[in-house]
């Protein structure tokens, strides 16, 4: 039986600790990893059993907890706990900016809790510290469904729509980013016809957003990258919607390696590029993307990703975890509270003036 | 010890049998199969143990002998069986044109050598018929060096320039087309820089090109397929150059999946897009792009071609082996003869007339 909603969350809050999706040995395996401590969280981070901005900030805020719990002197020593823990957790990776933005939100509830005008006993400080975490992930989960039913808009029956890497309900709370208007299409009997690309080097394009979209019943064809261009010129493609680990203000996507491609091929096709996420991706300290820090990774991830060596020893590799695409090539970014269109830096100013 | 010269040829002739290089295994591993029929070549070039346009004429050359070798009764049985082995050769695989015109070359040969009118012993034919296999291989070698010297008069010193797939001295007899101005530049202390995509899903990228010219000390970075829009973007790339299965009348270029995305992205930045290849490749009765077959292949080359299953068992997956690159998006096209520039329909003819 398949149902139409993503088929496995990625991170659970389990009563003492947070049970945690590997997603590296997904599609063949689903194992559930128990965290204990922060120690766990930012290493299960950093290489990638939990990934995609909104889950990693999930995480890490499950993390604030863990690395807390066990104060057992006072409110200023648990504040202290809390305060290195998000500075730890923070250098776990650097591109998502939901990562901070979750972080952050942890720290100024902990500040809030631990400030001496309220009488708060430590326990009750830790319980409400954790409600904080639980409370990130419940908003994702709404926000996620509102992204979709803003994206769904744009979309009309039969369309071929490509995506890239995962922003699925693996990546998220539930439903995803740019996956969640192929549940909602779903839900409501729309026909879509998605288009996957792998996504190299960690192929979560084949292992994670085709694995959920199959299990799902949505119609998916998984491509390698290099394919895109060949699809768009047969015509097969309508629309791009990806997400992104962090919009700048003037409206720059940094995304997962291989989206700015995507991008440069799709304008020259004519075929519109939309970014699905949540506000908390839009960050507006940061002017422009030539200013977002993109992570560069191991060469094992290319030279013998999969358990085989496929590239010669020694060789020279690069290899950037995340691109940055200008905003000229971004037709529109979709968050919870509706569809931003060019000028970027104007209206995404004005979305956030008017919050 | 590092030469400046490809390090394997894919292709040797032992005097009885055809020693092919298993490039499957490259680089991890380096074996000669032993071909001794028409049979074992057929088998070789479907299953990609030898690859690259010209290397499949060659090889397929080899195997039109193997085939006929041992017609007993005569020059009518020989000449049944040498036209036999054409024929079956050419259902090896679609797109190469090389492969057909290596097939009709042979069977030229041996209807010459057939022909009454001449008075040649079988075993004559016969050992002709070889000698035109094993001049098919060293004219390659030669077309290709004079491949590399045309090229390289378009590069300069310190350029970074971009390559698509394996278009190296493991695709032909020796040199390479694309990459013959490599080894041409490493012989005059010319340094480029190359970069090298890896080419999904078969990598030949990967396991070839970067194997090839790390081995004859060429500077080559190894990047994913999805990599190029950025490296383009950095301002690394001042040229790209692949190789060819076969190029039509107008120009149009059919090569390795991927090789039209690269070429729009060179063009959306503003660099020179070539392609290398003999003039075996050129096909004027092919008059336009939309005309190649292109081969799709198994689903499995993509789910699970890293020897681990990395997508979701039952996934629709689409596989065409090349695309073709329309000829508005090639600079100019690299011969043995010269360099040829738009408008190619009126170029290109000219050139063979002109041979």
């Amino acid at each position: 039986m398949k149902s139409n909603q993503p088929a496995l969350q990625s991170v659970i809050w389990a009563t003492d600790h947070l049970d945690l999706l590997d997603q590296r040995l997904l599609p063949e395996e689903v194992v559930y990893l128990p965290l204990q401590t922060a120690e766990d969280v930012w290493e299960a981070i950093r290489h990638l059993k939990v990934r995609g901005a909104p889950a990693i900030g999930i995480a890490a805020a499950y993390g604030v907890f863990l690395g807390s719990r066990h104060a057992g002197e006072g409110k200023e020593q648990w504040l202290q706990l809390v305060l290195q823990a998000c500075e730890y957790l923070a250098t776990s990776r650097p591109t998502a900016v939901n990562l901070f933005w979750a972080l952050d939100r942890m720290k100024a509830r902990a500040e809030q809790l631990a400030d001496t005008s309220n009488d708060y006993a430590l326990d009750a400080c830790k319980q409400f510290l954790l409600d904080e975490a639980i409370a990130i992930q419940s908003e994702d989960e709404e926000t996620c469904r509102m992204i979709g039913v803003h994206a769904l808009t744009l979309f009309k029956d039969d369309m071929g729509v490509l995506t890239h890497c995962n922003a699925g309900g693996l990546a998220t709370a539930k439903y995803g980013t740019a996956l969640a208007p192929f549940y909602l299409a779903q839900e409501q009997g729309m026909k879509l016809r998605v288009f996957a690309d792998e996504t190299r080097p960690v192929l979560q394009g084949a292992r994670l957003t085709a694995f959920e979209l199959q299990q799902a019943g949505v119609d998916v064809t998984l491509i390698c990258d290099n394919m895109a261009g060949m699809v768009m010129n047969k015509g097969w493609i309508d629309a791009v919607i990806v997400g992104t680990d962090r919009v700048a203000a003037n409206g720059d996507v940094a995304n997962k390696i291989g989206t700015y491609s995507v991008a440069v091929l799709a304008k020259a096709h004519h075929i519109p590029f939309y970014v699905a996420c949540p506000l908390s991706t839009i960050d507006l300290n940061t002017p422009s993307g030539d200013l977002i820090p993109i992570e560069e990774r191991n060469a094992e991830e290319i030279t013998e990703g999969f358990g085989k060596r496929t590239a010669p020893h020694g060789v020279k590799v690069f290899n950037p975890a995340f691109d940055v695409t200008p905003h000229s090539y971004v037709t529109a970014i979709i968050t919870e509270k509706g569809i931003v269109h060019p000028p970027f830096d104007v209206n995404l100013k004005k979305l956030f003036e008017q919050l």
